[in-house]
């Protein structure tokens, strides 16, 4: 039985000119190592759920992505984390939103998804994630200077009124993970830390299931990227979902016309696709996207801006 | 040109023993003050965004519905509401999760979806709320003793392991409105106390669109009520949506098919749904469902049971 891991890392203007060959390695090196943390669980026998918890993990303890230890900064100066996770085998789904404390929100949200909960925040889901025994860490291990940084700039572009000219994948990056498993399973993961200097309070698309995170084995597993309050409005990954069920469509022909479809009217970012067949697609409507795929044969393949992947 | 508002107050059980004729008429005159709020909006050649929102807030103000005033409590004893709105005519959407503060959570929702965001949460949604310049109510306006003593009981039932036999209505009541106004646009507004005794930071479906709030031109508005997890799981607001358009099923095929599916599998509830054309749809798979219906003619149909709507 064969089985697939697909990730992104966020998408956007990707820009090369503030891109060095070091900084670009490091990006590759982080999808890889997420796609190495999935195979293993896979190659074990393991379940695509395990697969892409695993592998979303691995890209949130990574201080290059936008989640976990690497999240933005709200206008307020702190974090507040959304990670929302789904098993296609029983449409079970977990999400949490808003929280701070755990180390990993996507635990956080595999822990809900566990329970008889769908859908965590706030305080509430922080004191569920200690009595469900996760692992916490004191806020400052989510602070980098990066990070820190990039929400001085924007407070600062505000103050000036100057004009948005920040790299979407930057602004509003994300996490996820998708998988098809040796037994069959599809399963979807997403997890962020928002939007660099978003209001107190604004949550984005990955706890909101069919917007960036769906899984149901009858169709496909999405996990979506980009400027989240779009991919709510249009239900996303539930209107490529909905196109295999309802149209007969591919993965491949369903999901690149909403992403495209997305972009025309200005919802900027991509996502991660694999249907129960193991097909995968990788769409979106900026200019790259941190990306990856792994299979049976264990080659972590990656890529950046439009290009194929590599190993 | 016509114009059509259904409104829902919750389904489940609705167990005629506990039922007087006092306490029966007085669902019914709440529901007739929603649809008349509503169909005065309607009537002036206002907006179904208009619309859904007054219909909503009478409904919020009544202390017989879970929402706004007669709220359900939380474990901790608090209240922690949620609620969502969208307008059909371009996808624009406005949603609360967990807030306390603003008398109407609808109109809190509604703020939202006049911002630049869509999903606000917890504090920072009050903060922006009073930003907003929403009327905010102590936290005594949400008592009420029935909701209370509910809690009290719920409580008392856990500490004694005894079997959950209460009322699906009571135990997650949410109040809801679509509507199709005069110049054929749709929207669809769904408000919540949540389930008595939740834990503190449940979120349920109203302000997860897809699930238990949708609207669009395209094809329908949606508001459901019931056990919010599964509307969550399988994203029935959407689904319904997508049946429309992608096979080509009417209002009335697409919902009381995904709501049966829905019973079949242990997902209790129902929904009130109109398309352009300005058909009513109202399936649930409960005993009952508070709901009504107002078109042109201003006549105030409501019902309880399996029953017809009477003026």
């Amino acid at each position: 039985m064969s089985f697939v891991l697909a990730i992104h890392g966020g998408a956007g203007t990707i820009r090369r000119s503030t891109m060095t060959p070091e900084l670009e390695a490091a990006y590759h090196a982080g999808l890889r190592r997420a796609l190495l943390a999935g195979h293993k669980v896979l190659a074990g026998g393991g379940s695509a759920l395990d697969a892409v918890t695993e592998a979303v993990v691995a890209l949130e303890d990574d201080a290059l992505f936008n989640a976990g230890h690497g999240a933005v900064y709200t206008s307020a100066g702190k974090h507040e984390l959304d990670a929302g996770i789904m098993d296609g085998s029983d449409l079970n789904a977990g999400a949490v939103v808003g929280i701070l404390g755990p180390r990993s929100p996507i635990r956080a949200a595999r822990a809900v998804l566990e329970s008889e909960h769908v859908l965590l925040h706030g305080r509430g889901a922080e004191d569920f994630c200690r009595q469900a025994g996760l692992e916490f860490v004191p806020a400052a291990y989510f602070h980098t200077e990066r990070r820190w940084q990039a929400l001085q700039d924007e407070l600062e572009r505000r103050r000036q009124l100057a004009a948005d000219t920040r790299d979407d994948a930057d602004k509003h990056g994300t996490v996820g993970a998708v998988a098809r498993d040796s037994h069959g399973n599809l399963a979807a993961a997403t997890s962020t830390g928002g939007m660099t200097a978003k209001a107190p309070g604004r949550v984005g698309d990955p706890p909101v299931f069919g917007a960036g995170t769906w899984a149901d084995n009858a169709t496909c597993a999405i996990s979506a990227t980009g400027h989240g309050e779009w991919f709510i409005r249009h239900a996303v990954a539930h209107d490529i979902a909905s196109r295999m069920k309802y149209l007969g469509e591919s993965l491949t022909v369903a999901s690149e016309k909403v992403v495209a479809d997305l972009g025309v009217i200005g919802g900027s970012g991509g996502l991660v696709a694999v249907d129960h067949a193991g097909n995968v697609s990788l769409p979106f409507n900026s200019a790259g996207m941190y990306r990856g795929v792994i299979g049976v044969d264990g080659r972590a393949l990656s890529a950046i801006y439009r290009e194929e992947l590599v190993a």
